[in-house]
């Protein structure tokens, strides 16, 4: 029998979230950058989670969920599959927490991640690289040890505490015109649009995606959730699709969604690196993507931009800057 | 006839040269990582020039200096030789002036660092790869052109401008026991050195060069001024021989320079990369790189290092990350 949050956060419930959350995670800073506001037109604000504990903001809605688990449960630990940073991220929380983790990783990850994992002090459970065999393995460990399951976006806490990078986004700079970010299992983006409404009179919240990876633009546009089953998009970061709470969320609130090609996310992400001097996995770009292949809607905005993170496989990433 | 200033800049000199600075350049953030203070034992305070005007703290010099020419050098405009970050600093600078800047470069500059400086609006001349044919060319152009020379690192002005960055770092941070740069001509070293000085009470200042270009280490070792005519290392920002002017504020105030090999310097790089999530240049890390070396020098120790830049030549840097 599993705990959870039944009902769209609210106004306090973010509030609580924030509080929770900062206890543990960085208020990250937000970086300029007057070459790409003259390249864009528009007015860029970078909320850099790439400096995020672990790297990514995933870890706040970690944090959020683990800093939030009834007592009973604390003992039996936390449990999930990831190949990526929200596997890092509950380690990490759980470790904060003293209580035991459980990650499933293919056992193809890179030595990089498993280190990472492992360096948190988690136990890691390897399964084949498929959706399923991870799914599969997640609930023969959960049945074996009784942990409790934190599912990376399909979650009401952790779309809460991820609501916070937005929240101190919008403390640090409430004149946005603009936020947006980029769009996967839909975690971020929902906890985004809940920020805006709770705490901005007039800050509209836009999504970017891979047009390998489009579930969120097609669910949108047909307001009903449908899942792209082989997403196919060099951003491994959003090679998901949405969620149903998240899908309700961003169905409802969301001002637009835009899609991008794996190229002109890899540009973006290489102006970023070059002029910003910050290091971002290519999901980060989308966003940025986006802003400069649709002038008309930005140009003369003040647009916040959530980087998401900056756990990139250097050596393999080496390869995009060959030429 | 040349204008410049004679005499070590002085407390005055250097608040004058940060109010001066101050309009036109970042005040760059202080990052820190919990990883990083973990595998050195010290608390370390990152100065992130790489986040800079022109992406490096050379901006800081070449503006103090134009923004102090008397009305009379102005129209003539000044002039410069670099194949790198200088000679962006100077056109920059010379731009937000509105005066002429003339920038000398090899004719095998990359083609990145050459649209920098076109891109500032700067003249650019072309000349053989040799330091004495870069010399000549210039020159050539300030007989034709009298514009006013702004050497690298060997000025009062430009010492006293670089001295800005760690007047910001000891005003965010007065209670450091160190601060530690890199060197490779010692401009920023010899105005680090002055803003400890004048700005703090217990700071010691120590550097950090290349085994393969370490003029400054023979310099202070010798207390007499020792060039090395062939550097060779793959910090290509520290291919530099010590100015005479920075040899005599070195030689008198510097608390220690050690010397780290190039494998050193790379793997302090692949560090910041992939743990603090920001783009450095490999310069950059040999701080880093001396601080892991000498572990009993700085355990327990709060450290600044000044990054000094992030401009890098990502294809050729990719290679690095091959393994």
């Amino acid at each position: 029998m599993s705990y959870s949050q039944t009902e769209i956060p609210g106004r306090e419930t973010l509030l609580e979230a924030r509080r929770r959350v900062s206890a543990y995670a960085h208020h990250t800073p937000v970086l300029r950058n007057s070459g790409l506001n003259e390249k864009s037109g528009a007015e860029l604000f970078f909320k850099c989670e790439n400096f995020q504990k672990v790297g990514a903001f995933k870890f706040r809605g970690a944090v959020n969920t683990v800093f939030q688990l009834p007592e009973q449960y604390l003992k039996r630990g936390v449990a999930t599959h990831s190949s990526g940073n929200h596997g890092q991220a509950v380690a990490l929380a759980a470790k904060m927490k003293g209580i035991p983790a459980y990650i499933v990783m293919p056992e193809n990850s890179t030595k990089v991640k498993i280190d990472a994992v492992k360096g948190y002090g988690a136990e890691l459970i390897f399964c084949e690289n498929s959706l399923r065999a991870r799914e599969e393995k997640t609930e023969e460990v959960i049945s074996e040890t009784a942990a409790h399951f934190i599912h990376p976006y399909d979650d009401y806490r952790v779309i809460a505490g991820q609501s916070t990078a937005a929240q101190e986004l919008i403390a640090d700079h409430p004149d946005l015109d603009i936020i947006i970010t980029p769009i996967g299992g839909g975690g971020l983006i929902s906890g985004t649009l809940l920020a805006a409404k709770y705490f901005s009179e007039k800050i509209k919240v836009v999504g970017g995606e891979p047009k390998g990876a489009d579930s969120a633009f097609l669910s949108f546009a047909n307001h009903k959730l449908i899942k792209v089953s082989h997403p196919d998009t060099l951003c491994d970061g959003l090679r998901a699709s949405i969620g149903e709470k998240n899908f309700e969320i961003i169905d409802k609130h969301v001002h637009q969604i835009y899609r991008v090609s794996d190229q002109q996310a890899l540009e973006a992400m290489k102006l970023i690196w070059q002029r910003m001097k910050i290091v971002i996995e290519p999901s980060c770009a989308v966003p940025l993507a986006v802003i400069l292949a649709n002038p008309v809607d930005f140009t003369g905005k003040k647009v916040g931009v959530i980087l998401t993170g900056g756990n990139v496989d250097l050596p393999s990433l080496a390869a995009y800057f060959k030429d």
